[in-house]
């Protein structure tokens, strides 16, 4: 298990697709943000605003970026979405998350 | 929207009932120690180890602690858990909770 230490969260849940998908936003020491969270099977759109990583920590998904084909990610695996863009995903297993924001 | 500063936050999430139930452990500032999680529409028990004070922030729900009826939470409204005991729930809305441990 790892720990962000000298973190802010916000005390209430990011709730999306009616629970499916929840997560929490924190506020690293460095000032840069994050969101930990969570996606039951399901297949989810995302949209993004700023550029984004996201770690997957566990779970079996699909993800497909603009312009790209459907690929299976092998856990723990990170990928990277554009800004102003957006992403699917086909999730298989209850799937863990962290999503970091990239100004 | 409040937050809590100066807090760690373990960055894997805590999975229960393949996902219906999914929390985050946060140590704050004081050394205190709170779970921040959702719960979907479901029936649910947990145990405790330490006593809970179990804070709902949304979602609709009834409640049955030991010894008592069951009793539904006119939300935002906090219980108390003793420890090593349990509780049940009865999930009827997506629940956003947060679970303070009492030393």
């Amino acid at each position: 298990m790892s720990k962000f230490t000298n973190a802010t969260i916000t005390k209430e849940a990011n709730i999306y697709y009616d629970g499916s998908v929840t997560s929490r936003s924190v506020e690293l020491e460095d000032g840069s943000q994050i969101s930990l969270g969570v996606m039951l099977p399901g297949e989810y759109t995302f949209n993004t605003n700023k550029a984004e990583i996201m770690e997957i920590l566990s779970g079996n998904l699909e993800v497909k970026l603009p312009d790209e084909e459907w690929k299976t990610l092998s856990t723990p695996e990170s990928f990277n979405v554009a800004a102003n863009s957006s992403f699917d995903v086909r999730v298989k297993t209850v799937t863990d998350y962290c999503c970091r924001y990239i100004d």
